[in-house]
């Protein structure tokens, strides 16, 4: 099967997170389906994807505009700062609508492995937003080695600022069955425990 | 979240067989972390597949020239039509590359159910193709209850001409497991059953 265009999409779709060479050609067969007027959409959506969304200068955030909207939402509490290690992760916290402050993007964590060093990160940023009016630093850095590094490496640097430093919690997520837990995540369990109750 | 052109995109990569909005959310960070060049060819990849691919004036296989690649292909045995529902199939044909004849797509197969008549079909393109020429008209049409029907219908209409009409085999898959096999499956297998040694 050799139709140029054709396989030129399918190399296309392929770029993406775990498509191999079947679901690339799912794709692409859909694809030559769909109206022509919606293909459209889709390769403006593409362009526009690039172009528009820069960094949010305050928190590294994707942002159509210079302030993300979540920075510029002067409802928000901005001296509540979560720390994350990339704009997907904002996502995530959102969904919780549990979380009224603002946040500041890493770019990454600390991995000497992965040649990422403290100065690759938006470390500098964040230690110039910190101030006298902070009230709290949330680590929400993933719970890997790489993010407990970076987290413990931040907790050092901001222990001259006034603030409060603090951890998202270790434990078991929610569905988890005891005899699955790896032995970490049991030993987090255990020593993060509350009193009956108290979970909120 | 409502960076409206990252919302666009992931609704655009939502009419994809399969996807929903994690996964959907999944591709669009991934094309935000690609270069622009590879977008750029992306978003030019799905126009030119919608505008350049038309359906064979012979076989309606895909294809950018008025004749598709097979049908052009003096090399291959004309005398030999094998049909299939859609271009897709060809693809999965060619990929055995144990087939040398050329193809006919019938735009589907016959569901009064879902409204599709043999008179949408290209039935008609089919039977003038059919000459005194042909030696065998291969029906690659699915194994389901529709294809089965349709594959019928042809056979009826192919009696007049002089050609041979023949059903890909039925059996079991390769790797199956005889006790995971279903009762229709077991006696299409049991009654094409071939002496040893004579498969090939």
């Amino acid at each position: 099967m050799t139709c140029k265009s054709l396989t030129e999409l399918i190399e296309c779709f392929k770029m993406l997170p775990g498509v191999g060479q079947k679901t690339a050609e799912r794709y692409a067969y859909t694809i030559l389906e769909k109206d022509s007027d919606k293909i459209a959409d889709f390769s403006q959506a593409l362009i526009d994807c690039k172009t528009k969304i820069k960094a949010c200068l305050c928190c590294g955030n994707f942002s159509e505009q210079e302030l993300c909207e979540i920075c510029s939402n002067e409802r928000r509490n901005h001296h509540l700062i979560c720390v994350v290690q990339s704009p997907k992760d904002i996502v995530a916290m959102e969904k919780t609508n549990e979380y009224n402050g603002v946040y500041h993007v890493l770019n990454g964590c600390i991995s000497p492995s992965k040649g990422i060093m403290p100065s690759d990160l938006t470390i500098d940023e964040l230690m110039n937003r910190v101030d006298e009016h902070t009230e709290e630093v949330i680590l929400a850095i993933n719970m890997t080695i790489e993010g407990e590094t970076t987290a413990l490496y931040l907790d050092k640097l901001l222990k001259d600022k006034k603030c409060n430093v603090t951890r998202i919690a270790r434990g078991l997520p929610m569905g988890a069955q005891l005899d699955y837990a790896d032995e970490l995540t049991l030993i987090n369990s255990l020593e993060g425990r509350k009193r009956m109750g108290d979970n909120k």
